[in-house]
């Protein structure tokens, strides 16, 4: 059922499993000179084995939406924001280690946080994030990208679509990215009336796509694919896949019941 | 593909995910009173979100097995053989956490390694298993059973397992539990020309299933239904499960050419 967007079947029941709340959290955000250092900072923290809970990454004009929008004074630079579970003793280890590696690669500016409160307060720049992006560009609409790569080459990605925004893109396309999963997001602030802008948007989405499936990765991390991504599911898979995925559709529901239209593009 | 046994397709490519060699290592033996003390242990330790690396049970008979057959010295008694990954402070953290969890449950006599050697001759009495087995009974063969149940009703199913035993086979059946994951087996040491003795092994084996499949649990954790299971998977998940799956094979393998006979139970 993973991944197939209720177009196999509805979910009646559901056992959950439950983890325990942790007995030590610790919070941070460390900024970083460009855009690479933060990205390689958090591929480091990951491969070191560093059982981190927590890693988002927010580019310079992310970080300057959402200080406008919470009147927050955090620094307009790439940074990420970061959070450690465990014991008292496993999350000071795991710091220590964290500082060491963003320290490294030219991260500063570290801010802590351990009571909930403060915990909180930390985390706000990254949870108003959508709302600041409406309000960065009066009237836009954000259409969000979801392109998702091997760890190894998600600098590399960041990288480049940056590079990508800049020279391609007349408006903000701030970014955010779940980046311990090698996954980000651009969200591109068009205006939805203007015809030129929508096609930069979807040009720029399909070489966005292009770029990923190139390195290894998926046009979809967690957004699914639904209808705006069909489009992207041949490209990604072949078509024998694509042409496989519709057999087992039809194995799970032969009437064509469950969420026609999405996920699987039409054939031919 | 998971839990398919070769049935959908062939695998001719793979992506490995590797992960780095622990730190440190730390190894135990522990010693209980009786199964149910073992098993206890093992479920308190898990639900104490404690990350054990290995967690295994050897009951009493198994013990005497791998003393027997590979001149060991250890008690004869329920034992867990645990082994914690971590940095050096988390695996103490670790230790002195699950040295409390076992002796609130009777548990003692703890042995302790650390180093490469040391570990690899603590751990000789598990892996020593199989042929202490067929070595227990000259002549037998060990039939393996393979059921898993939900955690929290792993101590139940081993008990009613073990007094089954007692009742009911007039031949040894040791148990060996990978316990963290709610998995464990009986070693049924039937003489295979003995009529009578496989007779016993068959009602077993059901009685078996039937105790876990009400637990909530599975015919099979590891080992796979293949030939021998084949009746027990209608009676786990209903015939029009099976009937999905059937249908499911014949998407993925119209030509009946992938592990033909195998898993799926013969219509009728």
């Amino acid at each position: 059922m993973f991944g197939s967007e209720g177009t196999l079947g509805v979910i009646t029941e559901l056992v959950v499993r439950v983890h325990g709340i942790p007995e030590h959290v610790a919070a941070a955000r460390v900024s970083f000179p460009d855009i690479r250092a933060a990205a390689d900072t958090a591929i480091a923290i990951v491969q070191s084995g560093i059982p981190i809970a927590r890693c988002e990454l927010l580019d310079g004009p992310q970080m300057d939406a959402v200080n406008r929008y919470s009147g927050l004074d955090e620094p307009a630079v790439p940074s990420l924001f970061l959070e450690f579970h465990g014991s008292e003793a496993g999350v000071q280890e795991q710091v220590a280690q964290v500082e060491l590696i963003a320290t490294e690669f030219g991260g500063g500016a570290f801010r802590w946080a351990v009571q909930a409160e403060d915990r909180s307060r930390l985390w706000k720049a990254r949870h108003d994030v959508y709302f600041s992006l409406l309000a960065y560009r009066p009237g836009c609409r954000s259409l969000t990208t979801d392109v998702c790569v091997p760890l190894s080459r998600l600098a590399d990605c960041i990288e480049q679509t940056v590079a990508d925004i800049a020279t391609n893109l007349p408006f903000p396309a701030p970014i955010v990215g779940h980046v311990a999963d090698g996954n980000f997001h651009c969200g591109l602030l068009l205006m939805p009336d203007d015809p030129e802008e929508r096609r930069l948007t979807t040009e720029f989405s399909s070489r966005l796509v292009a770029r990923a499936l190139e390195m290894g990765g998926t046009c979809t991390g967690e957004h699914g694919v639904g209808l705006g991504k069909q489009r992207y599911l041949t490209q990604q898979f072949g078509p024998e896949a694509v042409a496989l995925m519709r057999t087992l559709k039809t194995a799970f529901d032969p009437r064509g019941i469950m969420n026609p239209g999405k996920l699987l593009p039409d054939p031919l």
